[in-house]
């Protein structure tokens, strides 16, 4: 059995994490902690765990998490995971990071988009990006994984194809993206309330969401030239899921199985990822799974391809993956404990 | 008093034309129209209105029309009002029909994206796109209205001005647009039950969507060119709302200010458009009500600006912009019975 | 036009009232106060009043009240109310208070339930109970009113015509209600975030909730003798709407004719309660309106009656039904800006 | 591995079978059949299986069935099992049927409460009523299960071990039960549709409905006399998820603290039962799992006990109360595939 601690377990990312968790078969958790409700078990915390995790939670103990734990998932917010991340380096577990510090090729980026220093740059060198399907290799032999952020697992998947092949012009990209409101987290911040959000939607940060900066990194990588997107997040009404729908301009007369064949190719032998012919991906196909569902449809008469990909945010654009790094970090089946359909209903 | 009469009156866009006439001061419904619940009490159908709107329900009737009637609100499926329409004309009432009928200015348009011949082009001609705000001084003397869709009206509207001002290239406009589940009418399709709704989102009809071509209809009359458009439609878990977020890249160094400047002087003084400063729109700032909200955002590393567009589809995006060129072709206040704001809550 | 004041303007059923107020005919606010926002706009607060309601929110300021207003509704947390109250009182004003402190015949019962003095036991006396059907002549003379809170307007309305008929046992009356998430007012407490809402549903202070004695109050008076309810309110994932659902033991062999006559005299001559023969309510036909909708049914095999009443919390259950007790203290038709039917969509 | 077949595979109940069953260690699906959809992968009708079950379609066929299935569930219309589920007798497989048709021990209240005789007496014999907790030793040996409807479960389940302890009166029980609407199964009846059930709430068959009658014959073998009583269903805008909230009027002085010793005593042992102390359940505790939780409060001023009990309606409710009676049946750990907690979000 990989034994696991979960910090920040009492978060939205942290508590899917440990659901996550206690169903796989070679994994257990045998550390949770959290700031706010350390001394309580989890389940007196959420109640839909009694009887199935009912582990205490603690401070942050470095010396029990030696003892512990193989590996630890971080899901505390950006800034409290670089403070705790050295020493957990130190204790020699394996890290995986569900903030956003450890997600960068270049600290530059980091304080450019998160307005503060890196402070551990030399950790930030050894990390490796978790997007598993892009970096599977890296992923195995890693000790500090930087998982992805729930928008730019559904962005970058759905252009990375089309960017590998050049069938794409660089400039003119455009993501506009909706996700479900536990992206936000757990927090008593009005604007999430019941009354606010419910039959409500809005765009925010346009033009200025630090996603967007993981995004252009990843392409960029791909495309082997410096990719700029405009991303737009918009907030609806539902809880698990993200949809992004990505403009580009197609550098010919490519057709919808042109577009299919790039897709099925890229994307060959990976079982999380589900291309769609003839259909668009729906959220609540991958609400509850590690699935990404990706469609498309080309515009010929604006030679222009759009592209619908959806996941779970909690699930594969955060817990799920973080899971699926883990099974590939430690030798594992990569579909152990997290091979299961979405919810649908 | 306006004496009033709805055909489809137990449509979504039917109902809540009954409804808003039911709450105006100067008008009042004399006939209401239903194949299905012919026979009924229209608060039978929709048991909100009982003790407020009991009509009875009849068959389309061209002699009662003639006699009870002012102006025709027709909420027909398209095909159905143009069938129905002529009869209406010929008998004198003023006629606002909500279908796609009436919308073009030229009946080959219609013929490509309804697939479908016109068959009453001469009355199409005298028709009168009713998006009030561009189109005021002809509605005025309008005998037949053709009602603007609702994803259309907050398309126009959100590019209209940078179009006007020749602030943005034509090429590249891109409309990403989400609806709420009343957009899709009274239905009892699949598709549109609770359990397959909720919690979900997905685009549909990519590149296909019939209200494109109204779009470009409008923006190339006012860019004084052709202009074509990426418009993809969206459906999300909620009721009354449409969020249209549309991208342009600019054609200089344009601020915020800039832009707000151009919003802000194509739409003076005009009471249901409000242009906000630093801020969003939210579609329940819009719900129940006639207004539209705008907001944008320049992005300065991409030369290229976003316009968030907000509307209540049922409402100014049908209903209530109905009511609005009512009172315009009777000279009524522009603002009378639609004056409210939105339901927030 | 009344000059009308508003004091906790920016909670749900203060700007409810601000909403409604906006759209009367023959009253406008001249004063609206928010501890919290005092210096904004309150559409600043509420964007989809921006247009229609502008005024700048202030700290409650008693001189300036007594200059512009010839009522105030108070609009805040009980406690608050009764500090305020006796210096508007002392200015003039008629007073309509939405909090539960001046709902009460017998301080004693307020202290029970309130666990607090009253403080103003001589004003209390002078108050009436606002729920208009049962108190209208009263309240045409009063100074102040104790509006009535949203689950006891749905429960006594529901189960008075049966106690006034002496048709059913005096004991073993239940009121199961199921309230909307607005009822909760306008908070940050985690418990009424979206995330924990939304899909979920559960019973809360079971046989300890505060609206028991005014609904204990109100039956009492109405049988002549005491009444005591077992009373449970559950919270369900929608915005606007209380459903109660009252179990009351038959005394004789009644049927649904009979039932239906005891309501349809009861409530004879009432616009805004609508008895429903062969059908039940649904929230969605009461939402937005000041409506509340009774069904029932006799189940013969156990000799009991069924009382499903529906009324929209924030209208009827508060604001709607203050502005009903305005119109009732100042002359107006009763009617006067809240006789639209309910939004269905 | 048990070789399981599902019938009505595509409804609601038969995909949240086939859903378990494909994340089920220790069974798999070989056979599944879909009136509607014969001929199709089940994953084209339910995308989110893609990948995970790809089955396809068959009309029912008993030769097969005999061939490949150790188990079939029968997840048709009530009416429609009692048609097959004698050929699937006479195959020698055992059954497990999600429909009305095989919970009763006698026929003829089955024909009173549904209308229609029963036609097949003598296999209604041989059925054991599948509330695992209740009848687990009969379970063991049974050929055909009668799994519990969803109402039924959570009814009898909050009232069973106050009846067994005879801690309450027989008369004057009353089960107020909220479900969501999942429970109309999957259906195209514009009741259901999206826009006419968020937002709203409603009672329906008020006295009349069907689960009634299952939860007065278990009730009454529990308390060794007949009962009788008020069952009130009423349908909320979630997707999973009942509350029922059961009232009854205590026989002597019990405190909280006797209460729960009375439910805890009860369900000593049972996994999926989780009584909860100074707590009520919430439904998405029990979301997407197995799980009963039960909360309570005693009502001194009244001498009456609340119970509130929360299951999944599709698990608990159906699906994964089939899956624990399977596991039962093959003498597998009860929690196989199972065991997992709720989704909470």
């Amino acid at each position: 059995m990989i034994r696991a601690g979960v910090l920040g377990a009492t978060g939205y990312a942290g508590i899917e994490t440990v659901r996550i968790l206690s169903n796989h078969p070679t994994a257990e958790i045998t550390f949770a902690a959290s700031k706010t409700y350390a001394g309580k078990k989890i389940s007196d915390v959420y109640p839909n765990l009694k009887g199935v995790c009912d582990i205490v939670l603690s401070e942050v103990d470095i010396a029990q998490i030696k003892e512990k734990c193989d590996v630890v998932f971080t899901a505390l917010p950006h800034g409290a995971s670089k403070e705790v991340i050295p020493s957990l380096y130190d204790a020699g577990v394996k890290i995986i990071d569900l903030s956003g510090d450890f997600r960068y090729n270049d600290e530059k980026v980091y304080e450019k988009w998160y307005g503060a220093p890196h402070d551990c740059p030399k950790l930030l060198k050894k990390s490796v990006y978790g997007l598993c399907e892009l970096h599977r290799s890296e992923i195995k032999n890693a000790d500090i994984i930087g998982n992805p952020g729930c928008y730019t697992t559904c962005s970058i998947m759905a252009l990375a194809p089309l960017l590998n092949a050049k069938a794409v012009d660089t400039k003119n990209i455009i993501i506009d993206a909706k996700s479900g409101v536990t992206g936000a987290g757990r927090t008593t911040n009005l604007d999430y309330s019941f009354c606010e959000c419910t039959e409500n939607m809005r765009a925010y940060k346009i033009a200025t969401h630090r996603h967007t900066s993981e995004i252009e990194q990843e392409l960029s990588l791909i495309a082997g030239e410096e990719i700029l997107v405009s991303f737009t997040p918009h907030l609806v009404p539902l809880k698990r899921g993200i949809l992004a729908t990505s403009y580009a301009n197609l550098n010919g007369d490519y057709t919808d199985d042109d577009i299919y064949k790039i897709f099925a190719d890229f994307y060959k032998g990976e079982y999380f990822v589900r291309v769609l012919k003839d259909a668009l991906p729906e959220t609540n196909h991958v609400a509850g799974s590690n699935f990404i569902d990706i469609g498309f449809k080309v515009d010929k008469r604006l030679k222009r391809v759009v592209v619908s990909s959806a996941i779970d945010n909690l699930f594969k654009g955060a817990a799920g993956q973080a899971v699926q790094n883990m099974n590939i970090m430690f030798g594992l089946d990569e579909k152990c404990g997290i091979a299961n359909g979405g919810f649908y209903l």
